[in-house]
């Protein structure tokens, strides 16, 4: 059994999902991911807040992540309750009830030959 | 009501704005920002310092976000008090009076498919 | 003497080898990498689990860092208990008995000008 | 007068610069930086350990930075004590006598189209 390990608050700054891709192969196609890891024993139930530059947020977002489980959440596959818009700046924040790690990635395929961005998201308990 | 989330101060070591790009899409001309969220319930008042290798600090910029809003702030438009230079090498160093968080991106348009990088950047209270 | 510097645990969240590349140099094959630091000056033993989205974790994979050495461990070369799937979300905890510092760095070479991603590793003690 | 920030050790996990170029642009020459910031209002003295797979680490290599200022140190241009090899998996620690923040970037232009990887290094009183 591994120890507990994370943190349940964490925020990405940066969002931004291109609405164009020079590729339709799916794992192509311009996408912003939440990469999550529960490295724990117990779920994690996770509510994701997107924050934009000129209305409130929207959300929240919901989702579980089992036990000893990774989920790579893409923003555009978001719809509930409303889809992220395409050509948008945002951010979010993600909360847990259970410690948890965060890493955003976004690949931009606007161009044939795609560009890659990662970080580890901000955490703060 | 959202718990405060962030910090006061915050740091970029590696600003650096090419001065050309291959395309003229102002989505894809090169640039760098600093994406800011504001995910508190108090306005957040902000001043950008901007470092060089041989002179003294320009700025301070200032801006304010509104409570439960983000901001991707272009270098690139930053005009007040001076212009930030291309193809030079700058830092900055970002306060606020309230908590915020920072993460840097920069698009290098110099050849025609971009690359990108980005980092939440550095904190401290 | 070098004071002891980093952390005994670390995660990555996005994990991700595609399987395709478009070179076949061995420097340019799609890869991703933990590359870790034992900059201490004893033997730092190692222990990664790698985790799935539908399945109980892989591991522990197991390498010991000799004093101020570095080594840059491919994802993709790991083959004991079992390789790590191409073309599939995973992520990672790597777990020290001395401090040693993690970045993740993915090569993606799927398309010819390939595109790269790197951040620090999350850590706590 | 600007409050101290920063830390006084820092270390860079993943080090790697290319041997080879499409560019021979010196700003596109494949190459890989510290950025350093110095906030405060004393000199920074600093100095660079470069670490090995299979050797005893290289350095130290010296450095200022000026109170106020930044530098973007790249590994290529280091010759005292020895040059940084090519091709070459290493890593760093950087440490100063005031605080500083240090970001490391590579620009990878082994391709026509430069990728970009950049990351807050890990750091640590």
């Amino acid at each position: 059994m591994m120890q507990a390990m994370g943190s349940r608050r964490w925020a990405i700054a940066d969002g931004y999902i291109p609405s164009s891709s020079a590729s339709d192969d799916p794992a192509l196609v311009s996408h912003e991911s939440a990469c999550i890891l529960n490295a724990g024993d117990i779920p994690a139930n996770i509510e994701v807040t997107v924050f934009f530059s000129d209305r409130e947020p929207a959300g929240p977002y919901r989702l579980a992540i089992a036990p000893r489980r990774t989920v790579h959440l893409r923003f555009n596959d978001l719809d509930d309750p409303e889809p992220v818009p395409r050509d948008t700046p945002y951010a979010c924040v993600i909360e847990s009830d259970a410690p948890i790690i965060v890493q955003q990635t976004r690949l931009d395929s606007r161009r044939p030959d795609h560009a890659l961005l990662s970080t580890i998201a901000y955490c703060q308990e």
